[in-house]
């Protein structure tokens, strides 16, 4: 089954554990052409990597990526991109005890009562280390969307609340997104944020978080109706990533609460639109105006705290996670969410051209 | 492109437009040998039809469903199901003026923009009339779930909110649900919703909404790492629902306020959770919890208060709709967010069979 | 499963038993704004249609399709096409001693075998007659290809042997192939072969045939290595049609015979090529020359003679099939073939446009 | 796209050329818990591997796999395998002239067509170095079908003819086809054959082949109608192995010439088939007995006989190809054969388990 696999005529396939000899994945369908190297996809990765501040993972890995298929000469071939990295650091011994004992909210016994086997070693499939992939296959995906639809196009994300405090919208910068080691895009909010974390840390436990990924640039048509709705796609995306339990598009939730007429977004000649509730998509189809979307991620499972819980064999016992782990995993989750956006929206900027681009 | 489908293995497609000449499904990979008649289908049909209440949308149509293909003699064949209703009542020329204008917040625009065409009576394609056909399809789902599982599958959903007015969960009741006309568990907020829901009608307006649904009864192991998680392709069904904006999972939003330790639900032997803060998956994977999820729905952008907006040529215009409108679509995604849910959990059921039912 | 699905973009899922109340098929994917009405369909069905003379079935039925979605004041719309042909002719009593009974060479025992259950009036949804849908499908891929490459396009097929008996090559007249009732492109075999099937009907029994289908006027660039292949594609398109045992693209079996400098086909400035060995075709992809496919079909099963068989309760009988039936199932596959190929290609064309389209 | 994939639910993706750093797999939808290791895979890469006589490429390499991931502790998990060959003996110095002509026969224009770029380091991705994959895959699939199935299962092919010579099946010896380096299952065609390989390769010249395949101890039951049929699934992927231009099933075109009561397959209790006309396939669906598929592999297009081309550039040219090259690669389609057998039915066993695995 292509669980495996997203996208459909940009298709992504990823392969590898976290404690396996690399991780992987395949991109299909790429169009010829496109000026890619190794060059285009490591910085990405780079954004992303573990141990880079106190916040996010202690593992050290360079996450060198390399093309092993699919480029020529500097170019895209039109055949199946193949990317990999090797595991280099994989302390498996941090997690021994791990082997025999489910950890409260993590995937480690929902594997087991799937498949009756599973790969414990640093999470196995279900370790953040696998969005790596989706990372650079982002990468590749920013690649075909700015060389098809133009240079304008961004895709951008920001950590936007932690442990429930929020952001002030009015204060938002992207250009202070990449100053500080949260993604924040609120400069106030940075320093408390800090000091939370490291209270958060200090006490071996973790904390939740919102995500917020905006694409600009992108053009109108992208998306279908009824079960190929770009939102509903996204929605699926973002809810893939670990850990995430709410997605919203525009303004999500808070519709609940609006009237037809406070929701709906005037049209002037352009068309241009005098406010964006709708975050870019009507009836599943993009309209030009900015995509937004936005997710909650829970706190990571792994802390010190000790939850009641069962062995294998179905005794009681107490867990608690030693090893090195992430506080808080919407930070990582940042980079992670823009790659996924790309990578829907490339997916769907060919299914348009499949579809409709033949008259235009 | 397979836009139209949903599912992998207990795979619908939809097709038909609100005011065409009949609208219809066809359901590929149902097992063969179970029991299924009109009448397994109709109810849930008659649950969701229009007409019912003041509260949605005075179209009245028998929507008597037909079954014309893959079932022989009361059972299934195992060949595709076929399913139709005829559009009875098409009184298009409500829709006249709609032909050369937009309506802001709705999907015309958007269409418009993809194809260069759009069947504009009765928003043709776009229309919640489309959903009948998800509650069909999610009655032989029910019926798939029933046979394979057993008697103790429920799948039940229910409008937890409306305007900003939420229900009291301690309140719920779901004999409550079937006894009011909003689907609404929590039997004190029935009257004020009434009367919000009057007051919203008089004015021409339309109103948000939030709905829950829970499935009971499903075995552990449904869903898979990475891309073929649970909660994702949920997440994406619901978001497909017309009008939804924001998808939760168990805690949904709520877990970015929370430390690992109380999120985490501890396990018991059994397995027995104590608590189902995940919503009944982790990593992807049901774990035999209900399975829980919820989502907002925004005020339909159907009212009589003029918007500004454009005509198909560009011209600036003031856009009201008249016609037959339900104030609040979220009555009616009621039984379409259960219908989503069955067939969700059938596909996912059949592809745990094919992956991982040999060794059982 | 999409088992009863084929193509990627250009999509289509048919429907339908024999003697239930209709057949119908659904096309997703067609691309918006093509010129599309019953009219574009109706004459390759009646072309198709039984009845019309003496060497194919005496059931009779205008077989009148209706168009039920996706075409909206004579364009397609981007939206589902809905195709539907009511039964009108279904003597189902012919069938009565076959609902216990397996015909030898006949696909009932298989479907027993692994549904468990099986329509068996008139062969259900294993009979010729979900066929005419294939056709109706590939009415509508002639208007998509017509449109998007050109009134350049031509898909025609012949029936070039019977019962052992074959054409000679240099007679081939495609005007000669709409003058009789055979399909066949060599006037001279046609005598023959009316004389040949005369007795063949009279003896109750059927015979084999070969049927050559020939596409002109495609672009380069249709297909995709490795598991994309257009070949790959129109080989398992063209075994998919009922009774059908073998498959051959250009040279074919002959090509075994063959040395490379024979087989080779030499490349002229343009490009031009001094032959089709390739049949159109190398690896994988389309060149721009004669796409050409053959394929052998077999007698049907349904035949006056007694063969041994056994019962549903495992018991020994003799079974013959009384009723309508081809004497050469082959004729009729004449159209269908066309149909294939034209869908083949019009995905295909999709296919390319979404992944190649972007630089031309 | 999904170009570079196939199979449903046993899903394999290959990636690589031939002179790229490596090749790979990704086998997505594997069972879990299925004993695996290097050495279930690694002797059929063996029987493959060119250089082994003097009648396939003279290129030498050790062709090692290595599981990249999907296999713990000497079983599947479930999760994607990944496996990979490093390509070591890349004497790309071999093809440089090959980079601005086209050699007539070869997939080289029409990659170029398509997507105006291509990796001509050795055929880059038309390489039947490709194939090597499918064979990795092709043992795992063999893994899969013997847990589920049973030890019963073979699936074995040979090589039936060559430039026009048959073997005499009379003779056929399946212990004969390991014992000669032409995987022939006549030990008196050996003899000649080696007679006629050793001249076309003095000549330089390369000749066409038949392979036959044969999987026995396959259940009845795999396969769907009408667009989901094992035998229109076997022609597509043995179409799609290089050089492919015809694929028969059971009698293949020798149906043409029979009549039905010589072509249907008596049935006697059990069920017991008195022939096997049908190759094991009714109606699209396996009935238990062997199923046989045959294929003609056309000579390869690279031989030391100049033939007409032309230059990248649209120039007259005269092309030979020199290097390593085999004189007839129907010699090593045969382990491919066996492999896309081995594939395909594993593909279609989950589906009859999804489907179908219910109630039995």
């Amino acid at each position: 089954m292509s669980d495996n696999s997203f996208g459909k005529l940009f298709r992504v396939t990823t392969w590898g554990e976290s404690h396996g000899p690399a991780i992987g994945c395949v991109i299909d369908g790429c169009p010829p052409r496109l000026k890619l190297s190794e060059e285009d996809i490591q910085p990405w990765l780079d954004r992303r990597r573990p141990g880079q501040s106190r916040f996010t993972t202690q593992r050290r890995e360079p996450d060198q990526v390399r093309i092993l298929s699919g480029v020529f000469e500097g170019q895209t071939t039109g055949t199946p991109i193949s990317l990999m990295i090797e595991n280099t650091d994989q302390r498996s011994k941090d997690y021994g005890d791990i082997a025999t004992r489910y950890r409260p909210g993590h995937a480690d016994i929902a594997y087991d009562m799937k498949y009756g086997i599973r790969d414990y070693r640093g999470g196995g499939r279900s370790s953040a280390r696998e969005t790596a992939m989706r990372v650079a296959a982002g990468a590749v995906a920013r690649v075909l969307l700015r060389t098809l639809v133009g240079e304008g196009v961004k895709i951008r994300a920001a950590l936007t609340g932690i442990g429930g405090q929020t952001i002030d919208p009015s204060r938002w910068d992207w250009d202070e997104v990449e100053r500080n080691p949260l993604w924040c895009p609120d400069a106030e909010s940075v320093g408390p944020w800090e000091a939370l974390l490291d209270s958060i840390r200090k006490d071996g436990s973790s904390i939740g978080a919102t995500v917020e990924v905006v694409a600009e640039g992108l053009p109108a048509g992208l998306g279908a109706p009824v079960y190929g709705k770009l939102d509903a796609d996204l929605a699926g995306a973002m809810m893939g990533i670990n850990g995430v339990k709410g997605v919203e598009i525009g303004d999500g939730f808070a519709v609940a609460a609006l009237r037809g007429e406070q929701n709906a977004d005037p049209i002037a000649p352009g068309p241009q639109f005098a406010s964006n509730h709708a975050g870019g998509i009507l009836g599943g189809i993009s309209t030009g105006q900015p995509i937004v979307a936005r997710f909650a991620i829970k706190p990571t499972s792994s802390i010190l705290t000790p939850v009641p819980s069962i062995t294998r064999d179905g005794e009681s016992v107490e867990v608690m996670t030693k090893g090195r782990h992430d506080p808080c995993i919407g930070i990582r989750a940042v980079p992670v969410a823009e790659a996924m956006m790309a990578c829907v929206l490339a997916d769907h900027l060919l299914r348009d051209h499949a579809q409709c681009g033949w008259g235009r």
